[in-house]
């Protein structure tokens, strides 16, 4: 049986993006905001979706027990692939610990930036 | 038995609006963004809803397997009816496999743009 | 039996707020976006709740069958009663049909407009 | 049994920060809003996580029947500890009724603010 008192262990992302131009005192980017409620640490695996290619499969991201990591999306890499500035993709995080995903977007390609944010989408 | 490990199969996306202006580099949008985390192919499809006319209904969308598909909205079309900008409008995505919809607009009415999103809302 | 496959019944918003002020070309404003899939029309009732004072109960809103309501707040109104501008409050959304519910806010308080939405939460 | 016909328990929101800097007329801050549909108070309790330190844990906040509060997070403060700004952050809230929790940033780092909001997410 699941229990899901500290979160769920798959949550989706189906719109990611990172805007290509910053102006502003700001840097266009994204984050994968996590909370990790357990004791323990949580061993995450980041899957990144994309429109015409296949897919990078599980980016290992460590969170510590009792904290968050807000984690820009640049910064997930394996094998010397990351996510490319300018192009839709998607996000699977899978936990070997129950979390909660939050998403967030700055897009600073005007002056006035702009920020988004949605709770991710657990299935599991 | 309905299986949710991939999503759903029903989503509703209740505030539609493509913005009838844009200034700025950017152009006012909206986008259907589908995660398809299946191996198979998904075929969609989207009614719209008005609020003093009958739907557009069953407008196809193909996503393939593994692969995300940003949808703008303004792309949608059957039978030659699209959606109308600066019209209130909602819409249903049913799909024949499990996917995840997450609904986005940048509205570049100002110079200033500004983005928001949300999880389209599951039933089935 | 509750049957949700078109949405909800009672839906909530905890974060109501009309901006008192409007700069630029658009005005600042609210919206609830019901979309009610069902054949025929649905009867809304809006409780809204303040900080400071008993709520104005059950303002009666009508969706037709098919089709979708994109209602402003400040538009709300019962026994001459409707939402002051510059107060935080909430609503609760009770119909007699599964509707589902978005909320959006255009905030114009700076000529840079910003836009936020999310789902309302369902209850039942 | 748990009755959620007004709500959850327990709710989380990761992605919390408080912009450090604010400029045009508006200051930056976010809330939790709160909506309390039942007919006596609730008590909430809030745990603040971080990234790199111990949370602050269980931060009192009172609720009165039938009313709405928008907290802003800068407020919460136990032991002489609140939220630093310019530090991301998540929050744990607990109460001992049912309640839903709506989570919303204004950024005013430039003076083009932008706005961004959720529900919170509920786990019982």
């Amino acid at each position: 049986m699941v229990n899901n008192a500290k979160g769920y262990r798959v949550w989706y992302i189906p719109d990611g993006y990172i805007p290509p131009i910053s102006t502003g005192s700001l840097v266009s980017h994204e984050s994968i905001c996590v909370l990790n409620a357990n004791e323990e640490a949580a061993n995450l695996s980041v899957t990144i979706y994309f429109e015409d290619r296949d897919p990078i499969e599980e980016v290992p991201v460590r969170v510590e027990g009792r904290r968050t990591a807000h984690v820009r999306t640049s910064t997930l890499e394996k094998d010397g692939e990351s996510i490319p500035v300018g192009v839709p993709y998607a996000m699977e995080v899978r936990s070997d610990a129950p979390i909660i995903v939050q998403y967030s977007r700055m897009d600073a390609t005007q002056p006035a930036n702009t920020l988004a944010t949605t709770m991710g989408f657990p299935v599991a």
